[in-house]
This record gives structure tokens, C-alpha cells and sequence, in this order.
């Protein structure tokens, strides 16, 4: 961690690796001040909801670096199909990197935060966002409108299941397979 | 809870009620014993790990109960697709019995759990147990070996990924979605 990235920065992503790491109940506030080297009066200057309001920040953080990855996959991409395989295989060398042990703080959110309307609600909202972001470049691929968010939404489905079964098989590729099993032929 | 239920059934099935609505670091061993009315040391005379075996015996049961789900949408079916159609809304029905809030044990065990080799190879096992079963019926209802135990997999991997995308909604419309996703026409 570099000493001069900004405090609310360094927060937020010391904050999504350990929750993605330990999930959101295994870790504690002092753990992610300790690690990130940034005192508790400057954590409640920035999130003045504590814990709660930098899972919500590590959310969006981690929705952002995926739609990254999404660009980055599809910008090059002739069709959908060649898109979503460039993507799908990013994100099995991710979870490679990641030791094959990680899940998402979005996901840690979901599962392990508290369950309150606003945990829910923002999962849902960033859902969306990568939905719309894989949806805008089929379109732009020249999938018809519906066809596109139809796609888009199986494509996040299909990656959060074999995210959960890559993580109990310890192997990558079930994301590799993706493609075949989603547009076969 | 019948107070005829034998102690062990007693306590698998609070833990596994327990995990699945708040997860497996939010869940007590004290709040577990407390619901099921079960002294601490019938507990550890039945599981010597305390609340790690209970988990691992909280997944068993759901397995069990999933496998009688999909032996039920399967079995009356004159074709795969349409025991697929049957499984799906009938998770869509029990997402909503259970308020559309819950997550499964498995889950539970794999995202919120030690990162332990043990919780994550019994997910493992768990997870082949579901695909086993599924894909058994493929292959009785006509399916080539091979393409009976790939759609078996896509459809855990669809499961899996639409009811985390159905909890976020609140809304179980995606699980009812996936047989037009994954088998179109």
C-alpha cells in the first residue's frame, strides 16, 4: 500500500480485500484501520456509518474494477460471444491470482452483512450496473435491445454461480466453460 | 420443534435454518442450543467439532432436502427441460416461502465459513451431490452421458447464481427465468 494514496482510498480498498478475503462478519473495523494504517477519527470523518458504509464503498469500488474488466474484454471484441469468452477468462486468471480463494464483496455483502434494506438494495444496484454495462456493449455488438439485457443478466448469473462452485472445486475452469455452455456451437 | 425430534435432527435443523438466515459468523452456539432446547453437552456429544461439524452436518441436510426437490420436479417429467421447468419454479416457490431472504447452507458454509481445506472440500462434495443427482435423471430422461452431467453443472451454476441475483431483487422471477436462459426454443 503506497503511503501517499488518500486516506478514504486506501480505506475502501484495504476494506474490499478483506472482506472479500474473510467475509464481512470475520472482519473487524480495527483489523481494516490496523491494515490500512489510517486512524479510527478519520474512518468516521469519511464513513460516518462505520463498518456498514464502507462495505457499501468496497461494493462500488469492486463494481468499478470489474466494469474495467468488462470494457476491457469487450471493447475489442468482433461479436458478443468472442466478448463474453475474453471476459470469462479474465476472470478465471482473477481468481487464479486471487489464490482461488476469494469471494466478492459484493457478494460478502449480500450473504454476510446485515440484512438490512439498504445492504439488499445496494447489491442489487450494483448487480445492475455491471448488468448494464455488459448490456451496452451487446447492443453495441449488434444484439437487438432485449436480447442484449437478456444476455447481460444470464452472463452475471452464470459468473456468480461458477464463481461459488470454481471456489469449492479450487479450479478455474468452470469459468472457462462458460461460453460453450451458455452459446453453445 | 416437536419435542419428540431426536436431539441431533433437532439441532442440524435450527443450525441450518440458523446459518442460512443470518449467515455462519453472525450465528451463536449459545442462539443454536437456545432454539433447539439442547444442553451443551448433547451437542458436543454429537458433534466433538462444535459449531464447524454442525455446519458441515447443516449442508448435508439441505443437500438432502434439494436432492428430494429434485427428485420431485424430475421424476413425474416427460423430458429434461421440462423437469428443469418443475425444479426451477419450485425453488422459485420455496425463495419466497422463506421471505425471499435466505441463503442456503451450503453457501453459508463456503462464503461466511473458516476458509478451512475441510468446509471448503465438503462444499465440494455437496455441490456433486446436486449435480449427481440432476444429472441421473438427464440421462434416464434420454440425455447422452456426457451432456447429461454438462447441463446438470450449468444448471447448479444457474442456480446458484440466480437466486443471489434474486435476493438482491427480492424478487424470484429470475429463477423462473432460467429454463428459457439455458434451454431456448
Amino acid at each position: 500500500m503506497q503511503d501517499d494514496t488518500p486516506t478514504r482510498d486506501r480505506l475502501v480498498t484495504t476494506a474490499a480485500t478483506l472482506f472479500r478475503r474473510q467475509g464481512y462478519h470475520a472482519t473487524g473495523l480495527a483489523e481494516i484501520l490496523a491494515e490500512a494504517g489510517v486512524p479510527k477519527g478519520s474512518l468516521y470523518h469519511h464513513f460516518p456509518d462505520g463498518k456498514a458504509g464502507l462495505a457499501m464503498a468496497a461494493a462500488d469500488w469492486t463494481a468499478a474494477f470489474l466494469i474495467r474488466i468488462i470494457d476491457d474484454a469487450f471493447q475489442p471484441a468482433p461479436g458478443y460471444r468472442e466478448g463474453m469468452a475474453h471476459y470469462c477468462n479474465k476472470l478465471a486468471k482473477l481468481f487464479q491470482l486471487t489464490d482461488a480463494a476469494n469471494t466478492c464483496p459484493i457478494s460478502a455483502l449480500l450473504f454476510d452483512g446485515p440484512e438490512s434494506d439498504a445492504f439488499r438494495g445496494h447489491a442489487d444496484h450494483v448487480f445492475q450496473r455491471l448488468i448494464d454495462a455488459v448490456a451496452g456493449h451487446a447492443q453495441r455488438l449488434g444484439l437487438p435491445p432485449d436480447e442484449a439485457v437478456a444476455q447481460a443478466e444470464t452472463l452475471l448469473i452464470a459468473v456468480e454461480g461458477a464463481w461459488t462452485l470454481a471456489r469449492a472445486r479450487r479450479d478455474a475452469a468452470v469459468l472457462r466453460s462458460l461460453p460453450a455452455r451458455l452459446l453453445p456451437g
